[in-house]
């Protein structure tokens, strides 16, 4: 079977059906609309086996991760998720793999309506890469600046869970399939919801993709302030807290990535808005701290003692 | 030096400048917008080491082919290149590569001015892999379909130099740089000019990076014809003719991969338009055959007997 036959097997008959799409897979390029009165926003994530999975996580956990990874960057913006291009590379052809694959990406593309309009096929090691576009009314699209100090700190979800499913799945392979941090780290939810919901309401946002710590650094680099986490409020499920002692747990809610959770500020004059706008966010939200003018990132336990900032979050190279 | 640095130091401030990118590389997205009238043309392509180029390619070559192969995607469209995201992942920070890379991508991108608009940098076995964006005038950018039954066919440029070029690379590693089949595969120009011009002019479009007979397939199947092709009418450039035979030549025009020129179908009254239009083309370009009802491919000699068809391009499973 050759590549335009698999792609077409598989990927070109599951695809949402978008009126914007003018034309999707298929030809040299896909031809799209953009509605009158909204920006583009676009993002893009690789997925490399052995590096951001292990080489044996089941190919549907990785299809649904690919395209998380890259909605949650549009959820961070406050964006609609429209559309997805997709570029596989894969050691063979194996059509059951594939399948598997194709079933976990088009599960959370279906339920966000992201049509896939265009893909590339190639023999190599896995490496999933995603293109992702989605909507925002021109100007409203949340960024990573804009927290000034006094704003308050918050996440979405509980924070730790993707970590810690990480490090159960390592340890050992089998029978944890069911173990909801696990699950966390294998379909993790982009926080779409929650992004458009805070639209107007955030003044930053950004994703936990490589740990709070180093991406709350991100976020108060980029608008020029610092933060006072208070280590203590992170949001921990049940589920990490069976596993670990609440120590270990705030660490790894501190510094383990995969969560996909967003972070984000809120200036104190919309803290009513965003208290009236709870129930659009299909998710809690916790206050874990205030954005300071001091441009560094303090982390505190309830009594104002230093919290021992963990390693830095995932480092690509 | 970190992911962030790498990406900070050798891709964001190399970017071309474009009004229409209101948010570039460095946040979770970029916002971006596409002007009234304008459809938005999509395309991915991936690159990876051993498989679509030799290991020991000249980074800087691998830098251009990769915007290359995309850009030539819209150049089959007709479609105006605008923004480019690219997802790079590499065994290791070596930064001399990257520094070299980085140049090849941004030569070709400052000529097309081409804004790259998002990146993703992994640690992993060398794939690059580019998603492009351009513009066409709602309704008229170019497709596969829409080639009938006595339009012309034809191609841009010369084919085969790039097979051939790719084959000298191969036998002698050296001392071949300066071949202009060489430079063809190292440094194939996407045919944007020519592909603008033919907007309103043909009826079909594809760009020729699995050779001729394949892509030209595709084009076939997707319009629901056939062709007659006069494989002795291929324009065949000097520098091949002096490596080849001319038969050998010419089944490398046929057959031959990476040339990136685009072969496209004229219906017969639109003749005198591609002929007043020929000075925007920016290349020459050959007559080849014509589009025949019966749906299939023929290779013909000039007294009408047929040119065994050499075995179909590129598979890339």
């Amino acid at each position: 079977m050759d590549e335009f036959e698999l792609i077409q097997r598989y990927f070109d008959k599951h695809s949402v059906q978008r009126d914007d799409v003018r034309l999707g897979i298929g030809d040299d390029a896909a031809i799209l609309r953009v509605p009158p009165g909204q920006e583009l926003v676009v993002s893009v994530d690789s997925l490399l086996a052995g590096v951001h999975f292990p080489d044996d996580l089941p190919p549907k956990a990785i299809g649904h991760r690919a395209l998380a990874a890259n909605l949650s960057d549009l959820a961070a913006m406050g964006a609609q998720p429209a559309w997805a291009v997709l570029a596989l590379s894969l050691p063979q052809a194996d059509t059951g793999w594939i399948e598997e694959f194709a079933r976990g990406f088009f599960m959370l593309a279906e339920r966000y309506n992201v049509a896939l309009v265009g893909g590339n096929l190639a023999r190599g090691p896995l490496n999933i890469t995603v293109t992702v576009h989605g909507f925002a009314p021109s100007g409203q699209a949340l960024t990573r600046r804009g927290a000034q100090a006094g704003d308050q700190l918050f996440v979405s979800g509980c924070l730790g869970d993707a970590a810690a499913g990480l490090q159960l799945l390592q340890a050992h392979q089998q029978a944890t399939e069911t173990d909801s941090c696990v699950q966390r780290f294998c379909f993790p939810e982009p926080r779409i919801h929650a992004g458009l919901a805070l639209r107007g309401i955030a003044s930053a946002a950004i994703d936990i993709s490589d740990g709070l710590a180093a991406d709350l650094g991100h976020l108060l680099k980029a608008s020029g302030a610092g933060a006072q986490l208070l280590v203590e409020r992170l949001p921990l499920s049940p589920s990490l807290l069976r596993h670990y002692s609440r120590e270990q747990a705030l660490n790894l809610a501190l510094s383990g990535g995969d969560d996909y959770e967003l972070c984000f500020s809120v200036p104190p004059e919309r803290m009513p808005l965003l208290e009236s706008h709870l129930h659009a966010l299909d998710c809690v939200v916790t206050c874990i701290g205030e954005i300071t003018a001091a441009k560094i990132l303090r982390c505190l336990r309830y009594d104002r003692s230093e919290w021992p900032l963990p390693v830095s979050g995932y480092k690509h190279f």
